[in-house]
Order: structure tokens, then sequence, then C-alpha cells
């Protein structure tokens, strides 16, 4: 199924997105929000977190959220598990995608998570082994791939180990994080070329931020690189926590636009996914981040 | 001295930005603009357009200006000049460097000047023969070289036949303007191929707008192409007249932030333009558009 001018969107407005807004948006906008999303075309929707709410009220609900959905209309609805609780509510609300989340910076690891890169992947591989023994489909995030806010650059080999560990207790994919924007494109080329010699690059996908505005860029070089998955964000949404009033997550409008312009396959309607983020940022009281969206939008009115 | 790591940086601010924001400013505080800007190591800063105020209000008085420059500081001030009469008072106050500006779209020409760009080239003609008899330095700029707002894609091809022709005036640098912000890196890709056939590759400049988000994708897929000249605009001024609400020219931080990570040289500081570019803002009453303008000031309050 996986040709070289196909590229699978992974919406992280519900989840990414949503999480870092200072608004916490109840379980039906949020269901509606992937309803809106799914029905342009988008098949890999991120719908929620099973973390606990008294750190990220956000994804307070996902239980709800998830039970909300239809598992079996061919849409992948994937959702963070931290450990063997989240993913037993995960899994009874009937969760088929799950993914941990692990960090190739030690610093940003214990801030984050309040535990080693080591402890971590312990603390994972029960959720992993049941997720694989319930036939369900695992991802493995791997943050802080090219900087941290703590240490600064973060090495290849640092995100190659990690990644490794992370296929070794059953990821059938990792997504690179460029957590806080720092990457360039030679960041990228670089970590892109000792993953890839190590690593498929067909499980790999790129989950860049757009904070210094360099996240189509990076993208670019990690589409020559061969990567075909791009984690993105409906409008733009999500700011960086590490940089008040900074861009987060890269806007999935102005992925797609891009990919249009190269003549790759998505399966997604950019008008329509330009609508759903104009209905959200309504619920969200602030403009879209996404520069396409916003001159696709500014283009429909003075048509 | 052009070597395949270094890139000059053409300063748009205090021109292409100023030009597209609503608030005119006064020339005492473009002068200042343009002295700021000077002092991060910007050696080529377009300071002025000779043109009616009656079309472009913020452009008035740049003959005030350009009188308050010191032009033996071994900075390159460029202005537009779209005619003998422009030319004239551009050259009574100091000018050195003085650029024309075409386009690769017919109805683009006749809506933005209002000829075609036959009766361009022909006003041109004296304007250039004046320039070059002078020892001046002739920039041209092609508006429009991979969309037009009237016409949509534009040909390669005609970009091509405008260049030489303004080549041929005696124009030693093109600026491709993506005026509309609508290229995508196979677009500007096919673009430079076939400009780099027939054309010096170190006399094209890119101009590229960033209303799509894809202004580096676009800038990094020119560097691969030999190009070593960008223009770009301090905190990003300069909206789309084309989308109301939609970015314009590419930040100046943002650029710069990418050639840093890339090892080009600019000899520019980047500390240094967020400054100005907060300061500018101030005046302007509007936060910077550059993305990393508004994260690296944000990493500045957190520490």
């Amino acid at each position: 199924m996986r040709t070289d001018d196909r590229v699978t969107l992974v919406e992280m407005g519900p989840r990414d997105g949503l999480q870092n807004e200072a608004a916490a948006l109840t379980p039906a906008v949020r269901v509606e929000l992937i309803r809106r999303l799914a029905s342009t075309g988008l098949t890999h929707i991120e719908a929620g977190a099973f973390v606990s709410p008294k750190w990220v009220p956000q994804m307070a609900a996902s239980d709800t959220v998830l039970s909300s959905l239809d598992h079996d209309a061919g849409i992948r609805y994937p959702v963070l598990v931290p450990n063997m609780k989240g993913f037993e509510t995960a899994r009874a609300v009937g969760a088929r995608d799950v993914s941990v989340f692990a960090a190739a910076s030690e610093s940003f690891s214990r801030k984050n998570i309040n535990c080693s890169i080591a402890e971590s992947l312990e603390r994972f591989r029960p959720v992993c082994e049941a997720a694989r023994a319930e036939g369900m489909r695992l991802r493995g995030y791997v943050s802080c791939v090219m900087g941290c806010p703590y240490e600064g650059p973060i090495q290849p080999q640092a995100v190659l180990t990690v990644s490794r560990a992370l296929m070794e207790l059953g990821c059938e994919e990792i997504s690179l994080g460029d957590t806080i924007g720092t990457g360039t494109p030679a960041a990228t080329r670089q970590l892109l070329a000792v993953l890839a010699d190590e690593l498929p690059v067909e499980q790999l996908a790129a989950h860049f931020h757009d904070t210094y505005g360099q996240a189509l860029a990076n993208l670019l070089v990690a589409l020559e690189a061969g990567v075909r998955v791009i984690d993105a964000s409906v409008a733009g949404l999500g700011g960086c926590p590490y940089a008040k009033g900074a861009s987060g997550n890269v806007g999935t409008e102005d992925v797609l636009y891009m990919l249009n312009g190269m003549g790759l396959e998505t399966g997604v309607d950019l008008d329509g996914v330009v609508d759903v983020g104009a209905w959200i940022c309504e619920h969200l009281g602030r403009p879209p981040a996404s520069k396409a969206a916003r001159a696709l939008a500014a283009r429909r009115v003075s048509n």
C-alpha cells in the first residue's frame, strides 16, 4: 500500500494540539472536532491521552471521547497511555491504537515524566506487551530529537538508542518529535541519515514543531530522506509550553499545501481542513496559527 | 568573495515590509530602523521607493530617508525607481543602488504598474542606461514568479524571458519574487532549474513570501540550486495585499535561524535583528510575524 508518492498525515489537533491550548474543551466539542477531521479524509487522528487530568486538564474525559467514536469506520484513533492504568482505561473504551512516549534527553525525561529514559522504557514494557497481546497498533514517541529545553542540541545517537529500544518493545512506528522546534534542515538531515542507516525509514514519522518557523523546511528534508508519515495539527493548534506565545505543532494546512504542491498524495481535502480549523478556533477564541489556513480563508473572503 | 557557504541577506523591512503595513511611519523612524538594521551586520538594506505617495503613502519622503543615510559606510541602500523621474530624485539624494520592477504575469503588470510587461521594460530602459552611466548598482525585480493573483500559476519560461530582458538592460541581480507566496518546493525547483540553465545563478536572488508558510522550504530548495542572495524582512514586516490578514515577506529572523543552523555565513547577528524587530513592531503596534523572533523573545523572558 505504501508507495513513494503517498504520505500519511497523523492529525495531532485533538491531542497534542488541544493539550497545549489554554482553554480546556468539553468532550462533546472534542468528539465533534474528531468527526469533522475524519470527514476531510484524515485516517489517523490522535484522539486523547490517558494521563492524569491533574497534569493535563485539557485531556480529561478522554474515555468519554474514545467511547463516542466509531472504531469500525476505518479510521485510526491513537491515544497516549503512560502506564498500565492508562492502558486499561483506553482498552476498556475501545482504543485499538496506543502510543507510549519517551525522550531522547535525560533531563527532559526527568522533568516531563519524572523518571530516567531507561526507567520510562521499563514502565512501557508491560503496556507494550499487553497492547501486542491485544493485537493493538503501537506507536512510540521520542521527544527532543533535535533539541531539549534543558540540554540544548541532542545527538542523533541518543535518538537512535531510544528509538531502537521502543521498536524492540514492539512499536510499529516511531514518531520523531522536534518538541521545541529548534531543528534546522542540516540537523534533520544528519538525524535521519543516522536513523535510516539502522532502522526501517518506513517506520519513522516526522513530528516537527514550527516554533522557529523551520518545520516545513525540515519536513522537506525528511521527505527527501524517505519519511512518509507526518504528524501535524489542524490550524497549528497547540502552542509551545517552553516559549510562551510561540508556535507549537506545524499546521496541517501548511503541510498539506506543501504536499499537494509536490504531487504527494494524502487523500485529505485541504479546504475541508481549513473549515475545521476555523470552526475549532472559534471555540478556542483565537485565530488559526497556520499561515496557509489564514491565506486560504482570506482568499475566500475576497472572492 | 562569493563562496558557497556565504549568503547575502537583502533586508526588505524598510521598503517592501513597511510598504505593506497599515501604519505609515515618519521618515525619522524609518531612518532609525535602517540604522538599527545596519548595526546587526546587514549590508544590503532596501531603504525606500521613489513612487507616487498617492499610491504608496508609506514610502512618502523616501528622499528625506535617503539623504539621512551615510552612503560611504560600506552598506548598500537600494531603492525602487519606477521611471526617470524617480531615478532623478533618488540620484539627487545620494542613491547608488537602484531597482526596477517588472512582472512575470501580464495581468499583474497591467494591474500593478498599469502597462504590459514589454512596455514596462521600455520604460525601464532609460533608467537602466542612466544608472549604468552613473556607475550605480542595478537590481531587477520580477514579481509573480510562481503565481499571480489574477492568472494563477506562472510558467518558468515567462520568468526566464523577463529576467533575461532585465539582465540585458543591465541589471546585475534579478530578485525572483513569489509575490503571493503560492510557490511550493516542487515549483521552486522547477523554476530554478529552468533559470539556472540559461542565467548565472549567482545573479539570482530569492524573494519569497511566506503567505502559505512555504518560504523556508522554498528557500532551502533555492539554496540547493545555488542561490546565495535572499530577500527577507525583519519581524516579517509586510502583510499580503492580496489576502487580508495573511503573511507577506518571510521574516529575516526565520531565514537567519535556518542559515545559522545550516552553517551558512551571513555576518548578521540574529539576536540583534530580534531586538530591531521588537522595536519596530512597537512602533507599528503589532506583534512580530516571524516565528523565530517570537520564540527567541519568549525564551529571553523565561530565562
